[in-house]
């Protein structure tokens, strides 16, 4: 078809989000989609550069790309990049001391970071930690500071487990910036200086780069607004009426990465 | 002082917030706020009207009249407005049933309400019944409905306890309206029907009404927006930058419930 010949021309470096792309995540660790470990397979084996560019903040990376090559994927560390990290990043330059609201899967990633006397808040998807206890001082804390910092991993609405979909971060970044009447600083997608960093890693230019993701806002807004295509895949969170989203178009809407790739092995960098 | 009596000329009813103007709440129930036993039994033996106008939403009106009478406040069930009841009103009107997000203290309100089937979520201040997994659910609920209603009990930002600042069910509000892309419905203050509600039943016109809270939003602009005068108390969740507040601005602000009193005995229906 001509049309995804255009669409994809000149396309030479491929990110892939994780979550609701490669697999579901849920009980017992989560499920491959179909599909989609052969799919990075051929996508590595080709031409592009590829890249893993993700959200999840209850994993360390370690701990996600553990869990990936179990399911079969073929994905190493060095190729991922996650918000926490980067927030340790931000954390070290600026001399912030944080309140931790995550998931203890993700704590291994701050244990170089002084923590006493907090100056301010990290929040990740703490999952069930986001308890009203744990809610409730992450308040207290940004209301005794005399400027309040809140820095989140990503803002996501929600995802999908195995079980259904899921809250996010983002609604309870809501939460605490409408109790304490402030705005959180966002590190992951859709922040552009997020998707600068994969890109530099990937090596290529945002016009030669494609984002497949199964988020209109998170993936594909955010990829768009940094100059780059996006793919939105319809699996994972993916639901019918993202096709018709009041801000954001896809540049193309595909089953799933399996046909994502399928196209792009035919037609980019043509 | 000329201007207190300007200021609180024509005055003949008083609507009275309850929690951080009455009593500070906390463990083992909460603590009358100093000089405010004394202060509404002196409002109830002048000429003046009394109703109570609260937010309340962890108790039902008869728990939360025990308590106060325990504490030693002269009140009686038939003289709150209290957003529970009114909520069931609206559900009994629009035949509407709940799924409730709410505190258990609170559920013995909605007994006599259909809960089969849900086709709306209610939420109120539930505590710690703000759990990820009820939040969950409630979300999942919404994102199930072709028509998702959302009404919440009050959206205040947070309020105080004998230990400090707790967050109240506006913070959860803006979780769930953010996670699932609506706007809530809220009954209680600031609400303008709400507001009229309590001025029924106090049986006076608005402009001969002032609202006493510590709330400058929820208590003082909302009473405002219905043409009431309205004093904020420096007690309960009451901050000092409340004063300079960039939208809404107090007819007057007094120390405490005593000192409110004092004033309006001295002044009001002048």
């Amino acid at each position: 078809m001509a049309v995804w010949g255009e669409r994809l021309a000149g396309v030479r470096g491929v990110l892939l989000d994780i979550s609701g792309v490669l697999y579901d995540s849920g009980e017992g660790g989560g499920v491959p989609i179909a599909g989609s470990v052969d799919a990075v397979a051929r996508l590595k084996r080709s031409q592009l550069k590829v890249r893993f560019c993700t959200n999840e903040s209850q994993k360390s990376r370690g701990e996600l790309v553990a869990l990936l090559r179990r399911l079969g994927f073929d994905i190493s560390q060095e190729e991922v990049t996650a918000p926490a990290p980067a927030t340790c990043q931000i954390l070290k330059e600026r001399g912030l001391r944080p309140h931790l609201l995550i998931h203890d899967g993700v704590r291994s990633e701050f244990d170089q970071i002084d923590k006493s006397s907090p100056n301010c808040v990290v929040m990740a998807d703490a999952g069930e930690s986001f308890s009203y206890q744990n809610m409730n001082k992450a308040f207290q804390i940004l209301m005794e500071l005399e400027n309040p910092v809140l820095i989140s991993l990503g803002k996501g609405r929600y995802y999908k487990e195995t079980s259904g979909l899921m809250l996010d971060v983002g609604a309870y970044v809501k939460a605490l910036e409408y109790a304490c009447g402030i705005e959180a600083e966002v590190v992951g997608k859709p922040s552009p200086e997020f998707f600068k960093s994969a890109l530099q890693a990937l090596g290529v230019e945002a016009h030669q780069a494609i984002m497949i993701g199964d988020d209109i806002v998170g993936d594909i807004g955010g990829a768009q607004r940094c100059g780059m295509r996006a793919l939105q895949v319809r699996t994972g969170k993916f639901r019918p009426s993202d096709e018709h989203h009041p801000e954001v178009k896809a540049d193309g809407y595909v089953d799933n990465l399996a046909e994502a790739v399928d196209l792009l092995l035919q037609h980019a960098d043509k």
